[in-house]
């Protein structure tokens, strides 16, 4: 995680560009890891950072925090925030606690209670905002690769491939020319205000619009976050297949099978996220394709179905005759 | 695997050369897999292919051979190729046994068992000839990177990882400019021959000589196999940091500090492999930096020292003086 450049890139810039907020402030790193994040806010100015860090690389970041320097500025604390205790409030948050499709195997929660227990009203949190994404795509990897290895059909081995990934997500880079439509947001979250609750169960139902003829194989998911800002345009980490990759990549669902669409094709899909019951750092999810028949479109949807084409035609009539003559 | 597009083309180009060895003829495909050979043999000619695998993904194979109509000519045997027994001897004994740096979690055993006891005086094996090679590298992941990340210093990271793959060789690409000598072979063995005993241990003690300037910073493996030929250039497998990436990347042992070389440095290693007590499919690897100043060194050696500058020397004179007048 290190490694990727984005990552630090974003949270680097968020905060060196509101060094106005962290200079001389109090701030606390939730999960603190290696203790990168610390040492950016201790380089812009931060009066006391508190790193909590639960595991063991408590050990690693004491040494990172001494070899930059900062020991007098940065306090490691090696314990879990839930356990931890602070001798004061502090200004700011700061975490990564973002995990694949945003809520995998994350630490949200331990974020929300560090804000509640820790940060003073009216405290900033980096990032401040969440958006989880959805949108059809092309998964050839899961399928038309399988059709032919060096002029041998192995079919039958992406189909047991689909069948072991119908239960679970996979993590992989999805090309920009692999998306077949617009995203979705499935969640967005204002993380000065979120509660467990919020993140408990997430459910779209989406008629997303082929934006080119392609295979609809999968669903992908992806997420961004946006830092405070006070000075600049906030700096927003994006794990979009539009932007450079991240060890995030994307998230994919695959469908049992796939459907040729053409351009402004329907693609409607219902999916839900829900926490697992067993496992609350886990999530269920789950992927039902509708009938584009069956289910109501948005007001103006731009498919080719004769019903949008005829609503959209009125719709346009209407904007027409209600212009100011 | 099936998707490392070096390794298929090797066998299929392997197989497909020699269509006269393979048609009529009996195969032994040893660790099957989900078929792929198996059905490249059926396509060069072969009249009966036994395809010999001990895991689950049998099953696949038999509907692999099936969707390529070779269910005639392929017969799955879901066993391990000890506890296998065939109905004839075989002509041939294809197998993609080899694992990292070759011999890791390999099959080589199976392979010479199956040949001990399945193929006929004077079969063939696919591959042939199998080496494993070794050279100096650097590993700026495992030192430079962790110098600065985004303007902080994270050396203790670099440390830390350094140590624990110290005692674990880590599989990687290394891109062909971070290796920095000619390579030395540290096993050759001859499939048709080898018996598990070649293989418990192999050791070599190398003087390399820099090829440019650089970071001393590992050691790293890789291997190359050849298949037997009759018509054309024998086809080689590579897994040279010099050819296309395989899954099999290159292996690399990280040394626990780093030496800057200038150009025709010498750099002395032992490096050794011991099949693990414990596990016969593992190998302890140990690598032993050297001083050039203590070593015998080749007698002709191209590196900078002084005493193989002068052996150089009376050796060229030696040679022109030798040369008829």
């Amino acid at each position: 995680m290190l490694k990727d450049v984005p990552r630090n890139r974003a949270y680097k810039q968020a905060i060196f560009d509101n060094k106005d907020q962290f200079r001389g402030r109090t701030v606390l790193d939730v999960g603190a890891g290696t203790g990168i994040l610390s040492v950016f806010c201790a380089q812009a100015g931060a009066a006391r950072v508190y790193a909590v860090e639960a595991s063991n690389v408590a050990e690693i970041a004491a040494e990172v925090v001494k070899e930059n320097g900062f020991e007098e500025v940065v306090t490691i604390i090696h314990s879990r925030v839930e356990d931890a205790t602070l001798p004061e409030k502090v200004d700011i948050i700061v975490s990564e606690w973002m995990g694949f499709y945003l809520l995998h195997e994350a630490m949200l929660d331990s974020v929300i209670l560090a804000r509640d227990k820790f940060l003073k009203p009216g405290g900033l949190v980096f990032p401040e905002s969440a958006t989880l994404y959805s949108a059809p795509c092309s998964v050839p990897d899961m399928f038309d690769t399988w059709t032919n290895i060096e002029g041998v059909s192995m079919k039958s081995v992406g189909a047991k491939i689909r069948a072991e990934n119908s239960h679970k997500p996979s993590t992989t880079l999805v090309p920009l020319e692999n998306v077949l439509a617009d995203p979705e947001v499935v969640l967005w979250l204002d993380l000065r205000e979120v509660t467990p609750d919020d993140v408990s169960t997430a459910k779209i139902q989406h008629v997303a619009v082929a934006s080119k003829a392609g295979k609809y194989q999968g669903i992908c998911l992806w997420f961004s976050c946006t830092f405070p800002s006070f000075v600049t345009e906030p700096i927003t980490l994006s794990t979009s297949p539009e932007d450079p990759p991240t060890h995030w990549q994307q998230t994919t669902i695959v469908l049992p099978t796939e459907l040729e669409v053409e351009e402004k094709s329907p693609m409607v899909y219902e999916l839900s996220l829900a926490r697992s019951s067993e496992n609350p750092r886990r999530y269920n999810i789950e992927v039902t394709m509708l009938d584009p028949e069956e289910v109501p479109h948005p007001e103006y949807c731009s498919c080719h179905m004769t019903k949008c084409i005829l609503t959209r035609a009125v719709l346009e009539k209407y904007e027409v005759d209600s212009l100011p003559q």
